[in-house]
């Protein structure tokens, strides 16, 4: 079996990692159009920052860990330009032509938009990284302005700013982090501005034309889908890939991974595009494995995440009220304010929201702001929108207690308290 | 209606508040017998330790507040000697009879054994830790040994030592924590020896017989059952008070909660008794609600805890291999040791356990060892078990992932992964 994966990062090398596991003989091959692969692209908001020394550190594993430990050729710098699918061909920028069996494509995502002016720099890959890295070492600009308030932008404006840079921070909307809930946007917006980050909502602007020593424009993500679909493949409502719960795109043994597809929302059922690294390693694993012959299904997302914003933990999980109401869910909300732990554990204040369906108190989605007690919450509450959970199961939830850790009605439970409440329980 | 409630600590305040909102003209009164209600009984240990300055910090709500703002009669120093539950009284130790129409016996657990000695302690109630603290204070013992190797003889252990006493603890088996579990054990026992405990494992020892200053005594909890047992409350497979899922006894109209009863195990279906804060109060709650005439079920219990062992978070939910293998199931169980969160936020290690049944799947437990990130991975396994999920299914979870807070594929799914192919998927 002779697989290609087209991509070197999250989702492309964990197709490979398990494409080999499925198959010890195949002959696998990774073609990265970049120079570098497996690096976790998560840690270049820290690179920025400085706390990350080196691109060296990031590197998740180095190429001979795949080709020594695992047989996986990389071939790095091998840009595809076409599919071929009916010769099952994929045809380099070189003119090269790669043959393949089974095709895994996990070419990620790229900025819409790529400005020419020196000062304007994105942050997606680890080239521009480190290109803004440079420039702040060597023209230390002394003021920056940011555009988009997504998780990249919110990370950079708080690199900057631990950089000891002017910030100013423009989004086009009134709500943060792709979450279209107002609640979650007052508080982390306090944040920033506490941290003394210029924020300017619901302002466009074009990176090019601002005042500032520096500009990261981390607006515009989209998938990379123009070659599979040239080649035929179908894409989905949001104009990602389309696949199958196996990964399977409508192209006869070509699947696809990551930033570049949609995946099945766990909440709605649906279709969504939600690019995160966790989810390309997820997607990338059951793509791989299939691809090798396995029959694994990819059990959907929630769109978990979690992000530091100048030192807030925020995190999200499932859909807010207004998301949900959108999805066609009958929500309700409920906000509790809590402590992470006991007081003299110096336990620090959480905020939870839990969002339930009215009509069956189906946990619907939750969002988390605080300091090291978030993941805890987060996660408690994914696992039971993947069950499927309503509110009075998991207000009854069996949480572990110590002063140290949390405290004896943890906020999570509280949250769920008061939805049971509202819910008429 | 007239609710009595025998206990005013964890359960039976969570009952009297509950009841209260279901029928707010119900007179309700609770009979406490110390001096002291509503205090936080698991912060009794860094109330020994010094970290918590006075026994009033550990104090969660004044008599006034259950008074004034929930008209709920507190009566303190108040001992029930007889259950005449024929004329529904609760005869008090001083010939004075409370008439009830509901009871909910809250009344906890007690020492098997007291000892006269007065350098021989337990660490059970307020009065014990402050007549501890006072020995502590006025004495300056040198040494101390501890017998009991469950959550207070460690958490003793761990106090004496950060007061700098030299500490010998002797526990009668060779796994600690209630669990069967030698991986745990061991863990645990090498950062005691580390923490400079003398750790005698396997080694009974009677506490007046101990050569040491000071001796703390946390061997053998007995539930607070026979003056409800005399008046006909039946008793369940553990020899605590056996109730139905609405917390009721065999006794129409007694309600029983905390550590006195009972509970059903979500994993098992059986009924255990871990005496245990958390569980207490939701006991209590649903105990309180039913009382006071609603309908409300108790989920039951996985065993969730949590534990700090000199510096080192130890939690556990559901079974280990033993336990499950005790309670009929297949076990088979997976370790992996992994890194809380990225290398550059100064992720220390972690451990984490998952057993589950090897006919079906189904995760019947796990243990988790590390620092501040094993609530999130012992919460994210608790909820899984309520939800009685399958590895597959919980190999899966989209989990939150952000540098300071994880790692890209966590530890918790590293050891799903494993577990699943020891599981041959």
């Amino acid at each position: 079996m002779r697989i290609v994966i087209v991509g070197g990062v999250a989702a492309g090398l964990s197709a490979a990692l398990q494409a080999r596991r499925a198959d010890p003989s195949a002959e696998i091959t990774v073609l990265e159009k970049g120079k570098r692969i497996s690096y976790g692209a998560c840690g270049l908001p820290y690179l920025l920052e400085g706390r990350v020394a080196s691109i060296d550190q990031l590197v998740v594993h180095p190429p001979a860990y795949f080709e020594k430990e695992h047989n996986v050729r990389i071939r790095t710098q091998c840009e595809v330009v076409a599919i071929e699918h009916a010769r099952r061909e994929a045809v380099l920028a070189s003119g090269e032509r790669v043959r393949y069996e089974r095709l895994v494509w996990a070419a990620g995502a790229r900025p819409a938009r790529i400005s020419r002016e020196p000062r304007v720099f994105r942050l997606h890959t680890a080239e521009d990284a480190l290109r803004l890295v440079e420039f702040l070492d060597t023209r230390r600009p002394r003021t920056a302005a940011v555009v988009g308030g997504g998780y990249i932008g919110l990370e950079a404006a708080t690199a900057l700013r631990a950089r000891g840079l002017r910030v100013r921070l423009y989004h086009d909307s009134t709500t943060l982090l792709h979450r279209e809930d107002p609640w979650l946007s007052k508080l982390v917006a306090a944040r920033l501005e506490e941290c003394g980050v210029d924020l300017r909502l619901n302002e466009p602007a074009h990176p090019d034309s601002l005042d500032a020593d520096l500009v990261i424009d981390s607006t515009g993500l989209r998938p990379n889908i123009e070659i599979l679909a040239e080649a035929g493949a179908s894409l989905g409502r949001t104009g990602a890939l389309a696949v199958s719960e196996h990964m399977e795109t409508s192209l006869h043994g070509v699947y696809a991974a990551g930033d570049c597809c949609e995946a099945r929302h766990i909440v709605s059922g649906r279709g969504v595009w939600i690019p995160l690294g966790t989810t390309a390693n997820r997607m990338g694993r059951v793509a791989g494995a299939n691809a090798a012959g396995r029959r694994q299904r990819f059990e959907g997302v929630a769109g978990t995440s979690i992000v530091r914003v100048a030192g807030l933990a925020v995190a999200v999980t499932g859909f807010s009220q207004q998301q949900a109401r959108r999805e066609g869910f009958s929500p309700v909300e409920a906000v509790v304010e809590g402590r992470e732990r006991a007081r003299y554990f110096f336990g620090r204040t959480i905020h939870v929201q839990l969002v339930a369906d009215r009509n069956n108190c189906r946990l619907l989605g939750a969002a988390v702001i605080g300091d090291n007690g978030v993941l805890a919450r987060i996660n408690t509450a994914a696992a039971a929108l993947s069950a499927r959970m309503d509110v009075e199961v998991f207000a009854e939830l069996d949480l572990a207690y110590a002063p140290p850790y949390s405290t004896v009605t943890d906020p999570l439970m509280a949250a769920a308290r008061r939805l049971l409440r509202l819910l008429d329980h």
